[in-house]
């Protein structure tokens, strides 16, 4: 294909996960040496999640590659398949590469604060001044776009864009068993291997042999387990609580202009709302660890303590939370936090945590995901929960919860003891 | 003990090599909470590897609590056997934990720029005014003090000494599986089951029943393959390499009076050689990265370059390297260099690596490490070499590769071509 | 105690699945050692099942010292916390080494055709006259009768008879795990470390703090899909079924006078129903076998078939069963059979598997085992299916699967070509 | 290809070893369907090492498969390969599938015993009258001889024949995996995967690229660990001494005469020595284990002690032996068994084990394999222990052990006390 060439020797990488890599398209290779692929290096996959399970310190590079080896295999499985066109092959090689080249550090909670969205992040460096785009282009002027909407689910083909955005795709299954092996949970196992074997494409989604029934049932049911014992550990939202509050403290104290002992150029731009993707490539986890250690020293006390919790993991403790309770007492105890001196705008947090594990039919909902489809021998389609008692029972069921973080260190430190008594009380009842 | 107590319920945390490390000494749980400690966290344990191993991200936290498991599991074997004395088992547990504590970011390149020694950082953390110090005191006041000494190795108990710094200890018995681990290599696996099952305590050291012997040879040459195939690796090396020019070229600026657009105030107690421990504890590899991406943009090209080839992973290339060659060439070669535009100061640079994957004897070297001893049934001792065909093999045998190091794309770009042609002649022959 | 001597060197085991084996108590070393424990080693754990997965060929002796081996653990685990009765340990450890003592070969199918349990052989074994027996009374005139009664879970202390037989025992922690390794699905893994040390033991069963749920959610999902993967499989299901044949058929013979080529000595007890322990002992799979070879070459030509089908793993094939079908077609399918030349008491099998991976309360049942309850924090139990919503989703759910086998070569074999196009017509709809 | 065809549907077998087994072409289904290749299930592959390695039960008909996958994978490799042809695919993989068709029960000790050899029946097998050369013969008529002379070594096709018959082939890369998979040691693993990528066909047989010369060292280290930890373990030994007297007791009194209480039909012609093919694909583990059982109640006290000592592991135990003792004790040794009533001649056995992990050369040798060749990238070919320091350390290092074998239980037992004492003396020193 024109701006591709086969490598004369095909390289690997070695992998934990799927054991090794393997490139042959001159074209990947040359997107992974671009610098903002080689940028995700500096970006951890799991965000906080460290603080929990030490374990889980891998970067969005190492999870980009598996999903690109991932992508890799399906292509090989589909290969002379009806429905499957191979002149598709790079473009899904590449958008299960870059798909996750928008990401920046702390994503969720730095969208939050900023307003920013990293969707359209992967849109502009994509499409943008970029040596990934240099590179895309190499395959024609339209390639790049088509790229973008595959990773956007706004392609044509949607059977394409199902390899990489569905409720069983090369994503999935590489970040589930990715995590599970760093983190070292007995979860999150399944048998990729046979899921491959038994995906069929079809005209517009990839689909499941029904004989793989059950290698997908334990698939579901892993990342029903890797959601609520990894993914929203209490821990790590409590570090996720607090790195939302240091950036939120900091674009307060700058709008307020407070005088920072040492500028903090790198988050200007956000602060202003005015950056571009030359101001968001520059930040990484470096860049963010960095200025919370030169915070640490600031004079304001807020913005010191809270770095100071996160850089050495003195995180808050939390309650299970009921909904009433915050109708009745919210404004007394946001009251009695300011009483001891804790800004409760920054001490008490409520912070909540929901999944669905598998879902049928959302139409309209946000995150909306393809259903997976079963093919049984008559080439009919059903939907995988009408097949699967299992699945069934935990298709589209919401499971939420509700937590309350605060400092619990403060309120055991001496001084202001009968106030801190009565907080106790309301928290734990 | 006093200073310690045995925490209510027992702590453990999830870790993919050795599947949980168990707590239940509050002095444990409160040294790992220090912030000292924590900053191990962004200190990765294999440095550079990364760039070569993808999945090699894990920091020198994750490997400290390793060896502390393995020391506990050790101590736990220990227990109620004769040469035994169960007074020591905090001072072990505490050791291995805190073995690394004084490792900064890319220590072995620091080191080498910046003339100090992670040794005796180890020993100023540990004896200074540190939220360390100030958990070991607890335990009374000579408890800092024979920590340290039995990191340092000075500590009178060999025993205690041998069960962190010998051939065959907890240090190394985590390393190995643990860098297997996350680069993905097959190499670095053995028996530690077995081999904890046969260790025995004598007067002055740990030993091995002979019938583990087979078990100690698998781990030796673990330890070999390792070596090679990952800690020596030549692309590591090429990264390291860079590093170690970043730091020079950094230096020679400060004291030529060069004007960095922002004063590097972290790197500046090492430039001037009157850093103290604070100093150094600010020092991690976020820092650095700070430093680097801001140095990119540098004025000085050379600084700049070499940031830019560190963070892109745009490194150099080798050859290997013939001693003869030095001689004659050598001057010659940095002359076309320099004719070329290349500094050869910071663009043609020699590294060697050598390795004892095992050492029977070796007086008066400098990381002389005790021979491994096995016991056989009738209470004699007999050195490892002397009863392993396969140990003995490869004994004292010092393996050292040369490489020359210099960026291959300068020389494959345009211009000078004649120049360059003569170069690439001399290079490859 | 008295009886037991601890040994002065352990012992151990090398095992796939549970790393090793660990053996002190004299009395344990002692059993292994008897011919009737010894014996285990020629009856496979899983009968047939090596036929459909191939690595499925380990013995009921690798399973017993699993399960042992998971009770000592265990054990441990209890040492000293309230409700625990260290005296126990040895009845604990016995239980579940000999649990299984009492197993033939093929056992399912043969106690159907002979009418015995295995349940009561164990009993015989362990009370009659035998090494097992001679061993386990060192220990005292009323422990084989103390042992007997665990495993028939009639033992008045219910704490230990859980440990063994309850919805999550150490018989069933091991073959979940030992049949997944040995047949090599990826299902049946779970995270036994960490259930071991949620385990508590209280007054009358065992129980699992809450914040273990999740690993025994897993458990339970494990189980789930073993019996649908593994146990059940049709393959597996169609040679159990032309084994029962083979035996019914042999007895049929016998008792109809019929002169064997050489007389089944080894079977002769057991057609005449009075057979006795030492005629119970002699029988393993090479006994089964060498006959299965011996009628192989008979001259009855339907136990001459059935055999060579066995031995050669020519099987045969089988159809989704529906109920009213029985009912309308099943006379004239039948007699359709004999037409051509196939006795349909023979060669028109309706076989059924049903299972429940998790049953919350079924009082008055057969094989009833107790519930699954978690402890929380205030010392209250609730039980499993309460606080789970995936195991409340499958809880009392029987799932049963029929299925119809017969020998499909012999209707694709030429001859009676109408009538056997008939029979597949009403068979395949 | 003629008498072939590839299968609508790919079958798989699940495999714990290499995951699955894929199997496309009709030929090899065929095979494996063949009750000469079904046989294989009741033969082990590692004789009585399950009595030393209790997880060890796996069969020849497991091993078996594997060596095919494994070839299949390389055949993978080598296809588009100068040197390549790929009408020998099938050729390759039908012989690595029946490499092993001609083992019988406990194959080393049969052979001795009975004086055959399990080539011999290998290709009378191939070449005979069975199910497998009717399948064979499918593909032509030269095609049952073109796949004996693979396993015989004498096809001229040598690089076919180093496939399945060289240092690194697809047979030994198999056991070693299997068989450290099925005991549970940690030894006998190496990068399988990457020796595959990095293997060449050249025109005379199969080397390996110089990059991958670690991955070999690895797999020979893993070789010299399975020899010396599992297959010459002195239990097993112990127990294949007494499996080799078993059936020279019973020959020896066959010869002489003796009648037994149900005749040994199976064995008769092996006893007078005129047995055919037939009489040898009778025999498998089943059967031999029948008339040890039958034998165990023999009038002949040798014959039925020997038999109980197999069957229920009451073996011999060792001493090591030294060259100058034979020379100086034997006789004594010997009258002395006699006057406690052992008769030497069964009861105290010398028996040696030797290994050469690699050799580099050794023509005229029996069991000559081809050496190693590594192929550099100028294409040249260097022998691997001139390569590879650890290699050279154990390359043509023969390593033999003595051992001597008698029943310690009777010296133990009381009577003779003298005696007895004279000869513990002598054993022990």
């Amino acid at each position: 294909m024109q701006g591709n060439e086969i490598m004369q020797e095909e390289k690997v990488f070695k992998d934990p996960v799927h054991r090794y890599i393997h490139v042959r398209d001159q074209l990947i290779w040359d997107l992974i040496g671009t610098k903002e692929f080689q940028r995700l290096r500096r970006i951890r996959q799991l965000g906080t999640t460290f603080l929990t399970f030490h374990g889980a310190e891998h970067t969005r590079f190492n999870h980009s590659l598996g999903v690109y080896e991932i992508m890799r295999r399906m292509v090989n499985v589909f290969e002379g398949r009806q429905h499957w066109n191979d002149e598709n092959r790079l473009l899904c090689l590449t958008a299960a590469l870059l798909h996750d080249i928008g990401h920046g550090p702390f994503s969720h909670s730095f969208e939050k604060v900023f307003d920013t969205d990293h969707e359209e992040w992967t849109r502009a460096i994509i499409m943008g001044d970029t040596e990934v785009h240099a590179v895309l282009k190499r395959m024609g002027d339209q390639f790049p776009k088509e790229v973008s909407e595959v990773i956007e689910k706004t392609h044509p083909n949607k059977l394409v864009v199902s390899m990489i955005s569905s409720q069983i795709d090369a994503d999935r299954m590489d970040y589930l068993q990715r995590d599970a092996f760093y983190t070292g949970v007995s979860y999150g196992h399944f048998d990729m291997e046979r899921i491959l074997r038994v995906m069929r494409p079809t005209e517009d989604q990839v689909v499941i042999k029904q004989t793989g029934m059950h290698a997908v049932e334990d698939y579901i049911m892993s990342r029903y387990q890797m959601y609520w014992q990894v993914y929203f550990h209490p821990v790590t939202r409590s570090a996720e609580v607090i790195l939302n509050k240091i950036l939120r403290r900091a674009k307060v104290l700058y709008l307020e202009g407070y005088q920072f002992t040492q500028p903090p150029h790198h988050f200007t731009p956000f602060f202003n709302n005015n950056m571009n993707t030359q101001d968001y490539l520059k930040l990484d986890e470096s860049i963010i660890y960095y200025y919370f250690q030169v915070w640490e020293d600031e004079q304001d006390v807020i913005l010191a303590d809270l770095c100071r919790r996160f850089l050495h993991r003195d995180l808050f403790q939390y309650v299970e939370f009921d909904q009433n309770f915050i109708l009745n007492e919210w404004s007394d105890l946001q009251e009695r936090f300011r009483r001891i001196g804790l800004d409760p705008d920054y001490y008490l947090v409520i912070d909540f945590s929901s999944d669905l594990p598998y879902d049928f039919y959302r139409p309209g909902e946000e995150e909306e995901r393809l259903p997976i489809h079963l093919l049984n021998r008559n080439g009919r389609l059903r939907e995988l929960s009408r097949e699967s008692d299992v699945v069934e029972a935990i298709s589209g069921k919401k499971r939420t919860d509700h937590k309350l973080y605060y400092p619990k260190d403060v309120l055991d430190a001496p001084g202001f003891s009968e106030e801190k008594r009565a907080i106790i009380k309301i928290l734990h009842g």
